[in-house]
This record gives structure tokens, sequence and C-alpha cells, in this order.
């Protein structure tokens, strides 16, 4: 019977994981609390050479623990990332709220020209004011969010702001740096993804910080 | 009002993505059906250069499609991976399953002595026959798998087996390819994860291929 050699005990897991990553990973310009938050993003990846591209806005980490302790809900562009959200952390009943599904979303995007993605933040609009917005899939949702604030008195507390790909992804997280319309957390660069954001937001989440 | 110069139309979007990873990405090692599912891979995560990493066996893809085909069981080790199946695409009712949380799984681990993620893939059995596996989170669940699969005479059809991380993940892969119980898809070393999983996933279910 085949029986292989290997850490069988979650927690020595972890703890390896991450004393890996703070072994090769270049954290020395995060806070103590960054660092963690950004240790959780390079774990869900699997790659220590995305830490120079990840920038958090200097009170990110404060403003999205606040609003998650304010029970506030956590707007997300894509189902994967709301379901990679580790729901004991979350112990304030945060509502977890995707609405690219719903069924008002199809004709949204075709009225306003744009993808089923974008157009499905329009739907957030009623539960936007001192949100957590996630963005970890569409480049097109992150620029018409950044749109969107332009005319809105309400504004989210922060925004995690990770799209990836190979068209938009880039500048719209330059874009959301540039404009920083709220506090923000981003990875520059094409990658990024529900994985690498979802991992975020349950690191803001979580009691090491 | 801010309004930003981007594609918005998605079908543009993906075409110019795919256009792009065709240009920058070596896939000549690869089948056409490869090579599409190695595109959806590598757009998932935002890099080409994990091209050389992925690797199938020779009957992989057709052997992918014939399960999903005859309406096998999709076998999922996170819930992150389940929901970033693209419903419609599974056009013969695959059951999707996720026994992560199933209440008897903690119970399980303790008396295995492995993590839960590992445990709950002893409550695949009764529907491992024919299957198609998908592990994209838990390196830990990639070994159990390859050694419960000692013990059972009815194989799963494929493995897509793309754990993720810096402890077991590039082990298990290696081991995967090594004992290759059957068809299998991995990308090898730390990178990995539920999205590029979920993509592969879904590109094997393609009406491209």
């Amino acid at each position: 019977m085949t029986n292989f050699d290997y850490l069988r005990n979650g927690e020595d897991i972890y703890r390896l994981s991450f004393e890996t990553i703070q072994k090769e990973a270049n954290l020395s310009g995060f806070s103590p609390a960054e660092a963690w938050v950004a240790t959780r993003m390079i774990h869900a990846c699997g790659r220590v050479d995305i830490a120079p591209l990840i920038q958090f806005s200097p009170d990110l980490v404060a403003t999205a623990q606040r609003a998650l302790s304010l029970g506030q809900p956590i707007l997300c562009d894509s189902e994967m990332l709301a379901h990679g959200l580790t729901k004991n952390r979350f112990s304030h009943n945060n509502p977890v709220i995707c609405t690219l599904h719903d069924p008002q979303t199809p004709l949204l995007a075709q009225q306003l020209g744009t993808t089923r993605s974008a157009a499905a933040l329009e739907l957030w609009k009623p539960h936007m004011a001192g949100s957590l917005i996630a963005i970890g899939n569409a480049p097109t949702a992150l620029f018409h969010l950044l749109e969107m604030l332009d005319n809105i008195p309400d504004k989210p507390a922060a925004i995690i702001g990770i799209p990836v790909g190979f068209v938009g992804a880039e500048d719209s997280k330059t874009a959301l740096a540039q404009q920083a319309p709220v506090p923000f957390l981003t990875l520059h660069g094409r990658q990024g993804g529900s994985a690498i954001t979802a991992a975020a937001l349950n690191a803001l989440a979580s009691s090491h910080l």
C-alpha cells in the first residue's frame, strides 16, 4: 500500500508555509498587519514574487477591519470569491452580496453597453455606503466601480481591487491606485483572481490582526 | 464625470486575452485541445510563465470529456472550486460534490490523523467510480487520494490535481505524475489553486474542444 511521507497536521502545515513565505518574500515595506495580509495573499497563489506588486493605502487595514466589525456588507464581483470567504472568521454577520447572477443583470449590461460583471455593480447601490468592496475577477467591474463612485455620495468604506487577466486588469488597478476614492488594497499587474482576493479578505477578518 | 477608456465588450475582451496568451506563452508542446485548456489556466492566473509547468497525460482530454458527457460526478476538494464551475457548460447534469463541510469530516480527520481536506475524500468513495476528480486547494488531499486509489477497485476516470502552496504542493503533484493511477492534468510547482483548477474544468467542458 502506498504511504507517502508528508505533513498531515493542518497547524504544522500553516506554520511552515508562513515561515517559508516570511523567509523568501520581501515584506519589509509593510506594517506587521499588512505583512500578515500579504503573506496570506502569497499563500493563496504560491508565489513570493508578488510581494512588491501588493499596494495598501495607508489606512486600508484599519478601515476594512472597522467596516467588518460594524457588520457592513461585503460586495463581491464573483460567486467564486463569495464562496472563498471563511464564514466563521466573519463574526459580525456581514452580509456577502454577489449580484452577477441577478435576473436584472443581463438587461442592465445590454442597456449600459458593458459586461455583466460591470453591470452587476449597479445593483450594489443600495448596499454601497460603508461597505467593503471586493473585486477579484473582472477588470471591467473595477473600472465601472471607479466611474460609479464619481456620482455616489455614500461611498464604500474600502476597496479590495484585485482583478486578473490580460485585458484591462493592469490598467484598472493603476486607475484604482491613482484615483484612490477610498482606502484600497491591490495587487498590480496581470495577476489576481478570486483566490488571492478571498485570502486578503479572510486575513483582514482574522484574529491575528 | 470619470469615464475610462477600456474594452467593455465581453467577447472582444476574451478574444484579445486569448490572442495575447497565444502570442506570449510557449504552447508548442501541446495538442490543440490541450493548448486551449492551458490557455484558460493561464488566463485564470494572469501568468504565461506557467505554460512549461502544465502536464497532461496523453489521454487526459479525451478521458475527461467522456466522463463529462456520461454525466459522471465532479468531486471537488473545496467549495470555492465547486462554485467556480460555469454551470451552463456542464450540459450533462454532472453532480458537483464537495464533502469538506460534511458533518462527518472533522471526526474522520481526527480518526485518520490528517487534515479535514484529506479526510473529506473518504466520503467520495460511493461516487468515485468513473468520476472526474478536481483537487485545487490541499496538497494533503492529493496525497490522500493517491493513497486511497491503491485500495479502490473502481477508479475515477481522471484527476485534475492542481493544489497550491508551500508545503506538499510540489511533492504531491510530482507523486501524481509518477504514480499516474489514471489520466491526469497538473501544474507543477507551488502554483495552483481553485481558480486555475476551475478554469481547466470549464475549458474541458467547453464546446471549443
